[in-house]
């Protein structure tokens, strides 16, 4: 036993210690309610999954980076995102499940991508996906923001900024404008915060020629507030019909925003928005935090004509949206959001016994839990001093001490250590103080 | 796009709709619950480790199971339990860690084993583990068994029995009968339950001779109440240190049972329980449901005198418990406890609107979600019945209909899903009976 293997993990992978990890598993259970308030339903399948499900719309950049192997003669794969297991599961199950099918999904997903600051290779993606059957009303697009608000509400968050557009607009512009090279004007729109403006004007030079180039940069470089962009969509002189939909929709979008009470300051149209690789069909969204652009979107999702279209012949179109949470966390670490967080303590009291009264403690311990307070005892020999060192460190704000005279005389020494004062008191007592304690925090 | 590929999951993976997702998830967060009751912090580790590290320890049987894949030239392996990223993380976070360190990790670990009712390739463990630094107190081993107790007492589930021995008896006896094939004697106790009384002798006898399997055979098969064996135990003439420490251990960890209050039912002394193919040095556990143990056990653990040794120098006795929790569910589910499990809602109210009302209706939702009542508006265009067969399918109790003759009279009409009463009253009328139930309710 003298060789040692060197305890470590892989690169890109994050690991939390007790105290973030806390923090972390608060954010996710706050996630989770609110997307429960808002009538979304668990849902769970499995990381690996045969290789031809995940594979049959994948290409590109995000082949490349799927994690694949076998496992005697299957090819099997890591799912890389939540959204294709979502299309094979609806398509599935579809005779069992009821629509719309409003459900939130929230688990690791694997991206062998280089290496590199707040991207990472194991990330928790937090799903939030509308599936209608042959329908699917713009409300859900607009129910999606307003879910996420109130996640980032709950949470704390502060300065978010969704960024709202429709593929259809620049779409039917393109078609509008007799463009071939979709999918390269696409690319090249979506790269446009990365090389800045004079490099994207060139770069649009290139696909479409300068004339063209100018007319979609005037368009999609409009400034003002949400109304008077639609309003100035809607007077320029462009029939095609994709074109004047997309308009349609994001105007309905807004309504339904307002109609939320979605504080306007919170999202704002911007038809630089593409979202480059996905292959999404209306509506799309990204979220900023306002200050911190250059971290990227923070969540970020949109709408598929026809979800599941890889694996069925039904139509199921789906509007979706995700929290990239680790990525999220890295971020609000990086930014000190995570350093002032109230940190939620596990154990609200430690009972230390000293001597051998672990009779009277594990009384004491008993009617603590009894009562819903998180408790525990220090079961481990050694000096007071390492022991009270123990509740110092987790931050357990409350100690009773019991010696042997307390047990005896049915008392307790309660030991604030925050202020670290110390009194000699009745158990009864000691639960009353905990318990309106309790109620004031509430 | 007319190739589809045919949606469908790998074998031995689960995958749940959403009224068992909802019920998994249930008992999940019940879990949680009752595991930071207890002073456990939470952890996460990557599902993908280095090779090198994952099987620092593995051997045999489970060797053979796992999941490995290179990716560029990096051997990778999917963790296949949580306990050797625990003793990875505790040997190289040491210096950041309070010790005992306690905590909880709930996760998906992967097994590629024959895939066979109720066995899992991909199953979530629910992990506690208590890491000593050098001592350990069998208090510790006591509050593993304890913290599951109220689990499953959280969760509803009856007649669980936890199987408890501990290794030192039987190596104790192994060595005091000069005994050198102490591995092979372990897998064949390990095996009893599943051979039989007889076929298990006659694989004793095998290994070690019909006198010596005599001898170890009256002593596993020892009858009456956790008292009466152990002081049957204590009453051998044994002088074997192992043996002596071994039967003290267990005393002492039943006396810390009976100071927890923990029902003496629940718990019995069991020598033929082993864990086979891990490593424990000390207390072994094991839980069978009773009238259900052909299904072997829903929830087992031990110590280790020595949890790190193959990442660390250090000394760091663990002991640790774990609820196979796909596993436990889908026996739940084969002896009707998942069909009598209350169900939980997510939604409480489904807000229709019939005609042009859907201002009047983000009103009325905005008023119920800041109540904190789970609502919901239902988007889509469609014929009443309709609307009310989505609520009805989803099992949603109280759906408020709202057309454009209650908009404009500020009222709505209620109907309760359950009875089929249908009313027509003001808004507030209506927040007044769901805040009344919400209080009834707790």
């Amino acid at each position: 036993m003298n060789k040692k293997v060197k305890p470590s993990i892989l690169a890109g992978f994050m690991e939390l210690l007790p105290r973030e990890q806390l923090i972390f598993n608060d954010i996710l259970s706050k996630i989770i309610k609110v997307y429960e308030q808002n009538g979304f339903m668990p849902m769970d399948t499995p990381v690996i999954e045969k290789e031809e499900v995940l594979l049959a719309k994948a290409g590109g950049e995000t082949e490349k980076q799927i994690y694949r192997f076998n496992k005697g003669n299957t090819p099997l794969a890591l799912r890389f995102d939540l959204t294709v297991p979502l299309a094979r599961f609806v398509a599935q199950y579809m005779g069992e499940l009821t629509f719309p099918f409003k459900r939130y999904q929230i688990g690791k997903v694997y991206r062998g991508e280089k290496s590199q600051k707040s991207r990472y290779r194991e990330f928790y993606q937090c799903d939030l996906d509308i599936i209608g059957n042959k329908e699917l009303s713009i409300g859900n697009d607009a129910l999606l923001i307003s879910t996420i608000t109130s996640v980032f509400n709950e949470i704390g968050l502060k300065g978010f900024k969704f960024l709202l557009s429709n593929r259809k607009i620049i779409s039917g512009l393109l078609e509008e404008l007799d463009i071939k090279e979709k999918a390269d004007v696409f690319r090249v729109i979506d790269r446009y915060d990365k090389v800045g403006k004079d490099r994207f004007l060139q770069l649009l030079y290139n696909v479409v020629g300068e004339e063209k180039a100018n007319v979609i940069n005037e368009i999609i470089s409009f400034k003002g507030t949400n109304k008077e962009l639609i309003s100035k969509l809607k007077n320029i002189d462009i029939e095609n019909e994709t074109f004047k939909a997309g308009i349609c929709e994001i105007e309905e979008m807004i309504l339904y925003l307002e109609l939320f009470k979605i504080c306007e300051e919170y999202y704002k149209i911007d038809l630089k928005i593409i979202r480059g690789l996905d292959y999404y069909t209306g509506s799309v969204f990204e979220t900023v935090l306002e200050g911190y652009e250059k971290y990227g979107s923070i969540c970020s999702g949109g709408r598929y004509n026809n979800l599941a279209q890889y694996y069925t012949d039904k139509n199921l179109p789906g509007v979706g949206i995700s929290i990239g949470l680790t990525r999220l966390f890295s971020i609000l670490k990086e930014i000190g959001f995570i350093d002032n967080y109230e940190c939620i303590l596990v154990t609200d009291v430690l009972i230390v016994p000293i001597g051998d009264t672990i009779n009277y403690c594990s009384k004491v311990w008993k009617l603590l839990q009894d009562n819903g307070i998180k408790s525990e005892i220090y079961f481990e020999e050694g000096k007071l001093k390492k022991k009270l060192s123990y509740a110092n460190t987790l931050n357990i704000k409350n100690v009773i001490i019991i010696g042997e005279d307390e047990c005896s005389k049915g008392k307790i020494i309660y030991k604030n250590m925050v202020s670290g004062a110390q009194e000699t008191i009745e158990l009864e007592d000691l639960l009353l103080k905990f318990q309106n304690e309790k109620v004031m925090l509430k």
